[in-house]
């Protein structure tokens, strides 16, 4: 797939320095971009994506051909106003759709593959960093993510604090817990295990590890989800049959759904940047980058803060959320927090509802 | 492997009809026994295994020479003391450790492997009340059983209210959620996405799929455990190192457990037993088969209940043996019932627990 056809991108003038210690050479962002910037390039909002978007926020997925998968407050006179801001959606480097990762090609023409470097969710910001650095935006408007799009915006507030005034960050997390780390390295064995991965050079050959890749995004979709908004949806009901087969077809419209959700991933992602992204999202823990303490991170930010959480996520719960408040509370920062109710879990920040709408809205103006 | 060698064995003397319509020819069911039966057969107490339980309830695992799941709380002078009772625990049909499943060979000498039925609990049951008919155990001073376990226990007393005078269900539920069946529907796909499972037919080749049973044993592990029991247990420690590798070996000591967990799963168990339970599991709904009713399963009934949850157990959470308890009411059956606090969620039932022991002393009393 040429994805990064589809968007723009910007090739990062200069290494790009990593956690690990290694560097990047001649990485590039691909990203696209929505609304006018203005002249004094003060109306910029930078949105981040989460474990397996893409920069498609507000425009057609080149692949799928599905709407952004925000497109509901993206645009023109939505929550995030493109007629007012110049709304900034990159790929993550180490993702798969445009922007340097592992199935690019390293200097020596053959794709990375294994051979990428890990990174970690400070790297993907350093990676946003330097396309903000290439459109000349010194500060934004705003920050905005859900989930691992929520660690980035942390991520920039505590390491670049003077790029952003405010900072959104929905349905996330400020360190992975040793439950959401099982569930990402369950994904991580269920790949490593498809013989197809073949440790990773899988690019040239006929076969990629679809198997493991499915099984992946199956285990990590029901974190998404919560039980009762799956009981509400799919509860016991049987898919397209009057009773159980006595066999090990998809009896259930959970588990018909559930194969769905396996194979259409498996069309638009790659299985190295899977691993490779859970992998930043688990070594994210942001007091550690902080001298253990999480309200260091925040010193001296004169950002100001919205965070939001969801009563039925259990992947990253309120108590998350709160953590994450009560550090930039002693950090003297200024912080609003609202835990929102809705049934769907972790993807409630992706489905609508009116009040996120109205705290979004409300926070960017 | 031939464990069925170290155990008694009862060759199931008729056809046994299963819910599916099939029936299972020769069966035969693997057993150990503890105390002595009194001569008037009222002293025997069955305890029923989980999913990947077994008949070694109180004795060592005869592959891995482990001591027996429950050695804590069955024998000499124990809660379920084998001093007064004849403590009966059978492996069931379907699973792999002597009791007829699908490694099993079938009438044409060749192991059954995915031509083996689908069964169902309620088939599991008739395979037990075999065994008591060849025993000549007319009812039981007890049906115990935790999990899994106790879904056996509870089709027992609705489908053979007059074999057990005490029914003691554990951590389990009267049907399989939404999010239940997903969760084993993970697990089945990693099964079968191992190109070693070879649809089933694996037990005369070299290769059996034991990397995708190790996922699937991985995904349903943390199912078992709490959150807060995980982030005791382990939180974000690094395992043997004292910093992140920044590559893909288990750095954090979760990692290193599930993956522990995963491969010492599968040298004592079958991938398609881990099939063919996880079918019966998610076909289990106690209300169904009783005319939508919970309550119709129990109208009538002698028995006396008591039902245990924990309050950290997310996979059977107290609401699902809350509504058995509401049931059993309406039934106008003798029940009690009581949440225990406990930290490691689901398995909680497994480990040491001062209150637990009490209560199932009392109750088996």
């Amino acid at each position: 797939m040429n994805v990064a056809a589809a968007s723009k991108i910007h090739a990062i003038p200069h290494d790009l320095p990593l956690d690990s210690g290694q560097a990047l050479v001649g990485a590039q962002i691909a990203y696209e971009t929505y609304g006018e910037l203005a002249e004094d390039k003060s109306n910029a909002i930078l949105i981040c994506h989460a474990l397996t978007g893409d920069q498609f926020v507000a425009s057609d997925h080149p692949i799928t051909g599905k709407p952004g998968w925000w497109e509901r407050m993206v645009g023109p006179g939505k929550q995030i106003d493109t007629d007012r801001y110049y709304v900034i959606c990159a790929n993550v480097i180490g993702s798969c759709m445009g922007s340097t990762g592992p199935a690019s090609v390293n200097s020596g023409g053959e794709p990375y593959a294994m051979g990428f470097p890990v990174i970690t969710i400070r790297d993907m910001v350093r990676g946003l960093v330097a396309l903000l650095d290439g459109l000349g935006i010194e500060q934004l408007h705003a920050v905005v993510g859900g989930s691992m799009g929520g660690m980035q915006a942390l991520s920039l507030a505590a390491n670049w604090p003077e790029r952003a005034a405010r900072v959104l960050v929905i349905a996330s997390t400020a360190r992975h817990s040793a439950q959401n780390i099982a569930f990402h390295e369950v994904g991580r064995q269920a790949i490593m295990a498809d013989p197809a991965w073949s440790g990773g050079d899988y690019y040239a050959g006929e076969a990629s590890p679809d198997n493991g890749l499915a099984v992946a995004r199956m285990a990590a979709h029901i974190t998404y989800l919560s039980e009762e908004g799956l009981t509400e949806k799919f509860g016991r009901r049987l898919q397209d049959r009057d009773s159980k087969s006595f066999g090990f077809d998809a009896d259930f419209q959970v588990e018909s759904y559930l194969r769905y959700q396996g194979s259409g991933f498996t069309q638009r992602f790659d299985a190295n940047s899977y691993l490779y992204i859970t992998r930043a999202m688990d070594y994210f823990d942001l007091a550690e980058e902080h001298g253990g303490k999480l309200a260091n991170a925040f010193e001296g930010t004169s950002a100001r803060f919205c965070l939001i959480s969801f009563d039925t996520d259990w992947l990253y719960p309120t108590s998350e959320s709160r953590h994450i408040v009560h550090a930039l509370n002693a950090a003297g920062a200024k912080v609003s927090f609202v835990e929102l109710s809705a049934p769907n879990g972790h993807d409630s920040f992706l489905l609508p509802h009116d009040q996120l709408d109205r705290v979004v809205g409300g926070f960017i103006e």
